[in-house]
């Protein structure tokens, strides 16, 4: 028997909805394969933990987490009772960047089953991969005078080491794939980190001779996520770069509220961490209208990192189902619950 | 007689071939009008001329332009001849620069007669005014250490004086529309500039208070451009946030190969220069089949800003009746030439 220990961290609003819903449906698989259990450990810590305590996670929080096999997340944030950089800074991002989980990816694939915003909605499958620890995110900078004086410099920070790794691992990743990837760039306009970043693609590229190439500038390839989504294999794209093009990736696919991600360690010291791309959406929480969709395919990628491809094609397959009978939730153009849709896609599991 | 001096510069590639069609309508424009007149000087200056010169421009390059009401640019850049950071560099962002034009607009508007990617392309009509001068693209910045440990640190600048101008062209922009200003930002990634930014524009809109306001962060707001473009009216961002989003509002719109831009120099030190958003495109330079629309929707932004309000109107409406009755290049599904579609939109102003 294959035990994962799962740390799961509901967080605010609908993430408090969803994550129940994508459990039940890990439960499911894990009855199918036979062979794999899950158990998990909850971790109340989200905004309202933090107008209780004063923080978003006990002093122990990260070693509580530790010895988990992932740390399976759902939305963090609630600008009602605590400012966003503190709930996310001492959340989410603390996650990120304590437990080295240096890569994101996220998919942006066509569903069958779902109404693209796109008129001609071929047949696309992106990878993205974003560089998840430095870049743009850093925080170095600060200010000098004051008023009408006042000038504010903020660094972007980009080691040999840190892109070296996420543009390896997108080649890596190419070669189980359709063997492209293509670099976000901006080196026309940025002309000191974006020239570095090309440099060290080009470096790693060589290595991967059987894996095609191609760099195009941030601009125009957010206008070809719209245009021509479907010549794109994986992306790798810096920390800034990547956060916009899973957006858009997430638009395109129909709804943010389906889009998962994934927060990869690669040194094996610390877990990896699995979110829905979307937030904790207060405005519809409460109401059982919550897609659910993005936290299970959001399951769906970690089953991937266990290992269980299988178990992650069976379930995406079944989402699908689920969206092709047509039931849905309202943000993709439906009227089922979210419980709903959780009941159909467990249903197409177990046929 | 209003004799407006025009300061011309095909550059390289189509832009040789779209500018003189533009020139071609704007005669047209000064006949109909009766009171207007427009005058010209060549400058030959792109890649080729750098070829033969070492430079993009002559020494006194830029005094030679000064006297002119605006500069009327094409497209630059020619990778097979020239370095794309040189020719860029030595023309387009010398002169941007130089030229003190601040601000950067790019309308994305859903005209008549063009196929939109999107499926349900509602009537969008969004103004992005977009920092021309600072931000992240600052040529602060360099590297410490070599090899595996080298480290490159770029800066990104925003100056008060900066932001406050281009956040208030917009605020005064959108009295005139319909006022609504939407804000890009992403202050819970980037924790010294973007809240500076936020800052700054909270200031500035207590100045207009009948100017609705809300801020997106820059991953959010790419997204709503595909699912909600309707909903926005003016977006004020950063040099890099501006450049991206109008790039997809492009996309959004059908073709890159119908935007056009404005570079406002605000302090009447300089005239300003009106440029498409699309560059040479080499590949299909010389065949005839370049889209004017971007270069001639080009030359309906500067005869707004010469005030003539009511032209630009008339051209915008003949540029959307020659693509409704189907006559339009390949880029947005027809299969008419350069000069076809020049003739019928001046066909149109005759009618
Ligand atoms: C060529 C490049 C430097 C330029 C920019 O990013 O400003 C272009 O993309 C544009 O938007 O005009
Ligand atoms: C909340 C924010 C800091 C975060 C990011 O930009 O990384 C989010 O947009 C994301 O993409 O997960």
């Amino acid at each position: 028997m294959k035990q994962m220990e799962l740390a799961v961290i509901p967080g605010d609003g609908i993430g408090k909805e969803v994550v129940p819903e994508a459990l039940r449906v890990l439960d499911v698989i894990a009855e199918i394969h036979g062979g794999l259990k899950f158990s998990s450990t909850h971790h109340p810590w989200s905004s309202e933990y933090y107008v209780e305590h004063g923080e978003m996670m006990p002093k122990d929080g990260l070693s509580q987490l530790t010895q988990s096999d992932a740390v399976f997340l759902g939305a963090v944030g609630d600008p009602a009772l605590v400012a966003d950089h503190i709930s996310l800074g001492g959340l989410l991002l603390k996650i990120r960047r304590e437990f080295e989980q240096v890569i994101n990816i996220r998919p942006a694939k066509q569903l069958k089953g779902i109404v693209s915003p796109l008129a001609n909605p071929r047949d696309f499958d992106i990878m993205i991969v974003r560089e998840n620890s430095e870049g743009e995110y850093s925080s170095i900078g600060g200010s000098v005078h004051s008023g009408e004086d006042e000038i504010v410099i903020q660094n972007a920070v980009f080691t040999k080491k840190g892109v070296s790794r996420v543009i390896q691992y997108a080649f890596e990743l190419a070669q189980q794939r359709s063997g492209r990837v293509t670099s976000a760039t901006k080196s026309n306009g940025i002309v000191h980190s974006m020239p570095f970043w090309d440099e060290v693609f080009k470096e790693v590229s060589t290595n991967y001779k059987n894996v095609q190439t191609n760099s195009e500038h941030i601009d125009a390839l957010s206008a070809f996520f719209i245009t021509k989504p479907q010549t794109m294999d994986v992306v790798v794209a810096s920390n800034l770069f990547g956060d916009i093009l899973s957006d858009i990736g997430a638009a395109i696919m129909g709804s943010i509220g389906i889009a998962p991600a994934g927060n990869i360690n690669l040194n094996g010291k610390y877990p990896s961490m699995f979110e829905p791309v979307h937030g904790s959406a207060p405005d519809i929480f409460g109401k059982g209208i919550a897609n659910p969709i993005g936290q299970i395919w959001t399951a769906k990628m970690m089953l991937d990192h266990f290992g269980e491809l299988e178990m992650g094609t069976l379930l995406l397959e079944a989402i699908e189902s689920s969206m092709q009978s047509g039931i849905k939730t309202a943000d993709i153009g439906g009227s089922s619950s979210t419980s709903e849709v959780t009941d159909e896609i467990i249903a197409n599991l177990r046929n």
